[in-house]
Formats: C-alpha cells, sequence, structure tokens
C-alpha cells in the first residue's frame, strides 16, 4: 500500500507539525520534544498526560482538549516516547497538583513511563499512572496485569479526564480512574493487517479468507486464527468473550464503543453494533449509550473491536462530564 | 478486501438500523425509509436535508444534528436514495418554513431530489435546493454546473445548517449557501481503488506505483494517472490546481480541510496538511482555521483531497456558528 509521506526518517516531526498547526485553536508543541499541550488546560486539577506510540491516530496525540488529556506524548510509529519527551512534557503541563499518566499497558511504555515519574519525583512533581488493560483475551484474568491496552483507551481517557475535571487529590483521582479500567473489557478482530509507512510490508500476514481473533493493536497474534465469517457471528463470538471474562445482569447498565482499525468503513462498524445491540437487548442489560468511530487505528489495519464498560453511579458521573476535541467531543449527560 | 457484513441485500437497512440505534440520543429514523432525523431540530426554521447514495459514512446519514442538517436520507451503496424516500423524509422533518436540499452535483441525484422536490410543491411544501460541485478538475470552469460534489460537502453542510439557523426566508437561505459554494473548491487524489460491500473486485484498477489524479468520490477517473511522488509533491500539484480555478490573493483567509478518503491514516493527512499550510504560509494566505480527519469516505479507497473555503464576512459568520453531531463537533468562533 502506498503511504503518503515524505523521506521516512522525518514521519514523526511532520506529524506531529500537521497536527498541532491544524489545530492550532487547541494544540501546541512542546519546545524540543514531541508533546502536545492543550491550550485551554484548567490549572486547578491535577493534570491528565497521555500518550504511547504514533500510528493510531486520533489516539493518542488527538484526545486532548477541555475534559480529555491536558497533554499527549507522542512516541515513533509502534513505539514508546523515551522518559525525557514524557517528562518534559508533563513538566511542561504541570499546574501544581500532580501528574496522572494513563497509557497502554506494553512493557516499553511501562519502562519509559515510569522512569519519567522518577525524572519528575526527583524534580518534586507528584507522579501516578493508570494502565489501560482492556484488551480481555491479551491474557487469562489470573494475569489480568499482563492484559494490553487496546480502543478501550478512547473511554480511558475520556472518563480518566473527567476523574481529573472532579478536582480531586492524584491519590484520588488514581483510584477513581483505576475502577473504571476494572469495568471496561475490550476484544478486537483484525480481517487485513496494517501497512507501516517507509516499509514494503504488512504488519502482519493472512490469507484471503482468514481472519485474526483477538489481536492487538500493533498486530500482535491473537488467540486464534479464524474462517471469515458473517457479521453477526463474527460479533456473537467477540462479545461470548466479553461476558464470560465481566458478566454482565439483565438490569445492568453498559456503554459500548465500536471502534474500527483503519481500514474498515462505518457502515461495517454500524452493522456490527446493530448486533452488540441485540445480543445487550437478548439479556436485558440497557444501553446507556454508544459510539461507532474509529479512533484507536492500527495503519490502516482491517478490522474492529467491541468495548464494553459497566456502569455504576460512579462511573456514569464521570461518563456524563462533557468533553471536547477535535477528533472528539461528547455533550455529556443524556 | 474481506467486507463485515451479512447478506449483501441488507447492507443498507442493517446499517441504518445500526446507525440510527448507536445515535439514539440524536436520531430517529423516518418510518418506512431509510430516512434520519435529527431529534432535537429546530421548528423555527427553513429545514435543511442532505443526502446521497450510502458508502461515503459518516456524510451524509451523520451529518445531522445542531447547526447541521435536520434530516438525512440515504440511498443504496453509491446510488441515490429514491424521489418516494427523499420526499418522505422531508415532510417528517418539515417545520413549516420549507425545505432546502443540499445534495450531491451527480445525475442521479439531481433526477430523483428534483423529482422529490415537485412531490413536495404538490403538496404545498415550499422546497429549493444548492448542488454540491466542489470537485475543481471534475469539468473546466466554463462548465462549473457540471462538476462533481465530494469532500466540500462538509463544508456545504455546515455552513448550510448555520444558514438555516440564521432563521431567514427560503430564498434568502439559499442565496447564502449559494454564496459558499461559489467559494469552495476540492481537489483529490487516490492511492489505492475502494472495495464495494458484497461485490470482490476493486471500484477501480491502480497499479503498485500510480496514483489517479482528480479522481471522485465513487472512483470515477481523474484528469490523468500519475506516479505515486512523495507527500510535499502530491500537494503541490493539487493546490496549484485549486489556485488556477480560485485565485488566492495575500492578505486572504481560508479554512482548509483535508478529508481521508478511508484507508489514509492520520498521519499521512496531517503530513498533507502540514504542507497545504506551508503553501499557504508562502501566498500570505491566511488559515482562518483548519480540519484533518475522515469525513467524506469512498469505502476504504486510499487517498485524500484538499479543500478550500474562502472567507469573506458573511461565509465567516456562517462558519463561526457552532454545530455538533456524533461525527463533527464544531465550537465556532475562535
Amino acid at each position: 500500500m502506498k503511504k503518503i509521506i515524505n523521506k521516512p526518517e522525518n514521519i514523526i516531526p511532520e506529524l506531529v507539525e500537521g497536527f498541532v498547526s491544524a489545530n492550532s485553536r487547541y494544540f501546541e508543541k512542546v519546545l524540543g520534544v514531541n508533546g502536545i499541550l492543550y491550550k485551554g488546560r484548567r490549572k486547578d486539577k491535577v493534570t491528565l498526560v497521555i500518550g504511547g506510540g504514533s500510528g493510531h491516530e486520533p489516539i493518542y496525540s488527538g484526545f486532548i482538549g477541555r475534559g480529555l488529556g491536558d497533554a499527549s506524548v507522542a512516541g515513533n510509529i509502534f513505539a514508546s516516547p523515551d522518559p525525557g519527551a514524557i517528562s518534559e512534557t508533563a513538566k511542561a503541563a504541570h499546574a501544581g497538583h500532580g501528574i496522572l499518566f494513563v497509557y497502554g499497558n506494553y512493557a516499553g511504555d511501562n519502562l519509559n513511563f515510569d522512569m519519567a515519574e522518577e525524572i519528575l519525583q526527583d524534580d518534586g512533581v507528584k507522579a501516578a499512572h493508570v494502565r489501560i488493560n482492556d484488551d480481555c483475551v491479551s491474557a487469562p484474568v489470573e494475569r489480568i496485569n499482563d492484559r494490553r491496552g487496546i480502543a478501550g483507551g478512547v473511554l480511558m481517557v475520556r472518563l480518566a479526564g473527567a476523574a481529573c475535571d472532579l478536582g480531586l487529590s492524584l491519590e484520588d483521582t488514581k483510584k477513581q480512574v483505576e475502577h473504571v479500567a476494572d469495568n471496561l473489557r475490550t476484544i478486537g478482530i483484525a480481517v487485513s493487517p496494517g501497512q507501516l509507512p517507509g516499509l514494503d510490508k504488512p504488519t502482519f500476514e493472512l490469507g484471503d479468507d482468514e481472519i485474526e481473533f483477538g489481536m492487538g493493536l500493533h498486530g500482535e497474534p491473537g488467540i486464534k486464527r479464524d474462517k471469515m465469517r458473517p457479521a453477526d457471528e463474527l460479533v456473537d463470538v467477540m462479545f461470548s468473550h466479553i461476558v464470560k471474562d465481566m458478566p454482565l445482569k439483565a438490569g445492568e447498565e453498559v456503554c459500548v464503543l465500536v471502534n474500527g482499525l483503519g481500514a474498515t468503513t462505518m457502515l461495517e462498524l454500524s452493522i456490527a453494533y446493530r448486533r452488540v445491540k441485540q445480543l445487550l437487548d437478548k439479556a436485558g442489560v440497557l444501553v446507556y449509550d454508544a459510539d461507532v468511530n474509529s479512533y484507536a487505528t492500527s495503519q490502516s489495519m482491517g478490522g474492529f473491536s467491541i468495548s464494553i464498560l459497566k456502569l455504576d453511579e460512579q462511573i456514569k458521573k464521570l461518563y456524563d462530564n462533557p468533553c471536547f476535541c477535535p477528533f472528539y467531543a461528547k455533550e455529556g449527560k443524556a
């Protein structure tokens, strides 16, 4: 697949330049590193800093704004930003009430964000983190802390932004966001691989009639290679994995995100959501809100994920907080 | 490319079902036809009805909301909705102040929307239309009324929504929207074809190192088949076509939309926008606002378009009107 780029070595600086420039009403660049600040960030609350490897846009770089992240840090394609970039961005955004980092649970990110926290702590800045680990088939429930973060990160950032907006302490904000993570599950499938810019080969190989079930957001292998099936059958199997991991009872309320991985049309995502809704209806589970879009992408990978967030009073209050950035705007309360 | 669908004959009803269901806070279906109403539509203004062939989501079906369309009508994939569906949807949305239709300038749409207008007029409902014809290489300037409507439709719907919001008469609203069309130009390129759901072949053929320059939103041929080049070179040629057609003077203000066609990443779109901004800076043209996203898509086609809207006081006032739908939310004034 042909990629619309210039020199491969300039991809990230050119991405950040274009991204900040196009959204200059809201975004400004951190001097010297690939960090982006939300211009309108509040000064009276914990500062939310998000980030990770590039190539999944609009998340994370684009998810800064009112009620969302205060700053984001962009690594190279599918690679964690370095500790210096993270700590510099956090310092540029910090308003004196501590930093909460929210990022995907990957070895490289964990290492680099941990080092950034140490740098900040040495400089007298309080910092804490919550790792996104919504991919419910990436490790068994006994090793839940080994699970990857995938498209549920969209909801994690939204609700972390809301928790920060409440003006609580860093410790209490972190607890609220951990509670969200406990109630969020995602599963994805790939029908075609992505293609990294500057490389000639796809991110993985897949036969004409094959799908990868439970793959990660970078093309990591899933739990099985399966045959392509009609949309409803795919959704049925995906849904069954989620409710096995996080049982849902009749009368409970959920929010649903059907996220496209890049090359999958909104037509297909809508057809898939339609089936999720049918299954939830059948189980007597109430849909408080739903969202169908492509927020967490993987370099034009074909496929999608289903995220389910189980609501209680605390989570619903966070969900009802309005938020706005150029790529994600929600009015909050219905 | 594998498509996540069920039976091909059910694609459109399942799309509409999923689309309305996922966005049920805002959307409701018109009984009996594939029309969608914005639940919060105002009753004290001209009613804006948009629509066209499906398969370009989120436009048009998704572009109804506050300050946008009041209703949309979905045809089959890449095929105009029929006159009955259009007139039924318009009647369901009508608030007594007339209907303004805004849709892409294609033979099928023109015929069917014209017939719908006749049906409405026979029923005593005043109706008028403005056709989107922003694709500046699809016909020479002497035949400007033959030009196709492509991604500039996003801005047309936004500004038509704003014009309706002003509460003017149908005639005056139409004039405002025509003035917007006069100041809007788009050019697109394709780097890879789309793939229709239910069909096994791509929407057109393209060599590994080829691009189609100036192609339409359905894969219609452009003005030339060219070799793939670096992003900056592609943008330079595209930009030169726009300014040849709509000259821009130093000191003038514009809004820019870089729209992805489905399979093109935000990374690539941002790199392309970066170059557009450099060219505008060089020409002394001021960017009032910019937007980089994939709103008008073509079944996972690879490629993008650049739209430029030239501002004057009247157009800027429309642009500054805030708008919100689940897929497009703008705060208005900077």
